[in-house]
């Protein structure tokens, strides 16, 4: 009987478990929060990360650690570490959550990126902005996700307000600044690593934000062969140099033909979840296989799917069930202004029964907007 | 939130809480083995089906109660079902446990069975010999599951024999006497049957069994529209007839282009495992839409899959997660002789590309015995 230990305790470490339980695994997930969601259908053990009574008694109980949420404190992630298997290593996820690290390594690996500059005080803004140019985001290193922890600067006279919204963290979490990228479209490549160095990656996927949030994504992207390769390689790169175990996404911007890296996930990824329906074999299985050892299953799609996130509350289940290729996913959490708490998957034989159905679903959802740029591209 | 309580905490208890998790439920399970391996996904109410306190608070905490397990005692049901909406119906699960009733309804619908005839004493097994003919099997009427409390038959000098193993139990369980069916083929259809009546079955499944425990599923079978008409026809009128609510499984024998109809299941059934991977929807998640009262998923088999099930211990998974379409599901349970384990589905686009697959994982499990049935009919 293996245990996987799961640092976080949300719908990521929900989907895990429900992915692993076929292969017999066992789980226990930690996190601080009495109502994670991965708590239903898991045991859990509620704790905070930096509780070494916790974490000991955590070590004690699994077989493997892995993790459900990135910045999980690096000091934790290493004292786990010297008692139990990892996966992703400590290093691996120390680089992944702080923006100027990897920015630094996705550079150092010939992998086209943003112009970038790391803050420190305002004079380094203003050194900064000089070099990236204008527009350009400034953002907190560490601790940012859906787009949290960022301030948009149109020209440098918006530096003051970025510096008031923002300076506050620079002694904290650390900020960096990066040009702001017009892309013509955002695309990521999800990808799992086995520990014998295999690495396979699903089609690419392409994806819509709303609010710096992830709304929806198409798989597989449409994307020639070049683009295709062009990703993988980049991702092939990344994973080599951190010797990286498990699945991760690495988040890109096309513009005029190249691709930019963003930022890596050091996890399963929201840009995957379309997998679960549309992939021989899911993120979240595949990662369970990585970080056990065992072989990495087939990452090619099953027809062409359509992921839908549902932010702050779930929306009505009904329409997405009528469909025939229509998939739900309800992470169980409580609502709030937001929180990502579930999404639907819609797939389809073929990109034109796909855009019907999201057609179909936006509406009856009044959803237009968040289906349209889709329908557009699949049309 | 709703909670679906379920009777019984075996492997399909299991895959109905593993389907059920993403449509944002939650699950009771009621059993009285301690290590019943639904309870490593589910929370657990350990008790006797007929421990009135027990099916109480059980009854408390669920908003609708189904079963994993067939043999529950019709009163529990029917005590649960006065306090809480039960689907399948307690009568119809009456029916379904009692091989004589289901059979008699069978004949009634108009649905051909192979001879039979009750069995009360040791000389009406003597005349129920003499209208039947031999080869017969003696079986009880209810209890018996994977062909335990059955015995066969080949001539009137075996009667001395089977009521010597069976005939104490004529008074308990009940007896039934079957003209053994000298059939081509074994075949199932799985189908689920809305709140509103609204019925939806899988392809036809082909199965093969060994020492009366199912062995392989192929499915889609292989099978005419002819067939599948006959079959679905007699599907959706057991279904009306006892205005069925919830997935069940009706098994037949195909006899010169005849289907005859063995028994009906009242439950997700082994030989529809294979819909997990294989289908647009699951028969557990359709199972769950249909108690409550949702629309019914797409049925459609997406490729072609075997099933192989595990009996007894869980032999090595490598073979299968090596394979492009392999898919493992270990039920967490420990070894017993008989006993099943888990199963294994491997799916793929084409026959030929199946038979491949099951070929080499039959040679490389040395169950090559399993498997080469399912290589024949594929080739
Ligand atoms: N340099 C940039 N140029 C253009 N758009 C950007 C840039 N950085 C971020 N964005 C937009 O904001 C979104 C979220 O940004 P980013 O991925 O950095 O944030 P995050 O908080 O880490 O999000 P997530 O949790 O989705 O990973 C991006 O997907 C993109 O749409
Ligand atoms: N009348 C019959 N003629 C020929 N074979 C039969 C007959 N009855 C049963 N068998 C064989 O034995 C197998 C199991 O029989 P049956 O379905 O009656 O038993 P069970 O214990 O209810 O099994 P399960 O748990 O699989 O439903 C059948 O699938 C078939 O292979």
């Amino acid at each position: 009987m293996t245990t996987v230990g799961i640092l976080g305790g949300g719908q990521l470490a929900r989907m895990l478990a429900l992915s692993g339980a076929p292969l017999g695994l066992r789980f226990l997930v930690l996190d601080s929060a009495p109502d994670a969601c991965a708590a239903q259908f898991a045991p859990m053990l509620q704790a905070d990360y930096r509780d070494q009574a916790a974490l000991a008694s955590f070590a004690d109980q699994v077989d493997v650690a892995t993790f459900d949420f990135e910045n999980v404190p690096a000091e934790s992630a290493e004292w786990l570490a010297a008692r139990v298997p990892v996966f992703p290593s400590p290093r691996a996820l120390a680089v992944a959550q702080d923006r100027m690290a990897e920015k630094s390594l996705f550079r150092e690996l010939g992998i086209p990126v943003p112009e970038f500059a790391a803050v420190d005080s305002r004079e380094g803004l203003a050194a900064a902005l000089a070099k990236v140019g204008t527009p350009c985001i400034l953002k907190t290193r560490r601790l940012g996700y859906d787009g949290k922890g960022q301030f948009r600067i149109k020209s440098p006279a918006d530096a003051d307000a970025a510096w008031e919204a923002l300076g506050a963290q620079a002694a904290t979490v650390g900020l960096i600044l990066e040009g702001f990228v017009a892309f013509q479209r955002e695309l990521s490549v999800v990808a799992a690593r086995g520990r014998d160095g295999e690495l396979r990656a699903w089609p690419l996927t392409e994806n819509w934000h709303e609010s710096g949030i992830l709304a929806a994504s198409l798989a597989p992207a449409q994307a020639d062969d070049a683009l295709q390769a062009q990703a993988l390689a980049a991702a092939r790169k990344v994973a080599e140099a951190l010797d990286y175990v498990g699945v991760f996404a690495l988040e890109l911007f096309l513009r005029d033909g190249v691709l930019l890296a963003n930022e890596m996930a050091p996890r399963v990824h929201n840009s995957g979840h379309w997998t679960i329906e549309g992939a021989e074999t899911s993120q979240f299985e595949n990662h369970l296989r990585a970080v056990l050892g065992l072989p990495l299953g087939s990452t090619r799609a099953v027809g062409h799917s359509v992921m839908l996130n549902w932010i702050g509350a779930m929306p009505a289940a009904l329409p997405v069930l009528s469909e025939a290729g229509g998939h739900w996913h309800d992470y169980g959490k409580s609502s709030r202004e937001g929180r990502k708490v579930g999404h639907a998957t819609l797939r389809a034989d073929s990109t034109a029964e796909l855009a019907d159905a999201l057609e179909r679903v936006g509406r009856a959802l009044g959803r237009e907007a968040q289906v349209a740029p889709v329908i557009t591209r699949l049309r």
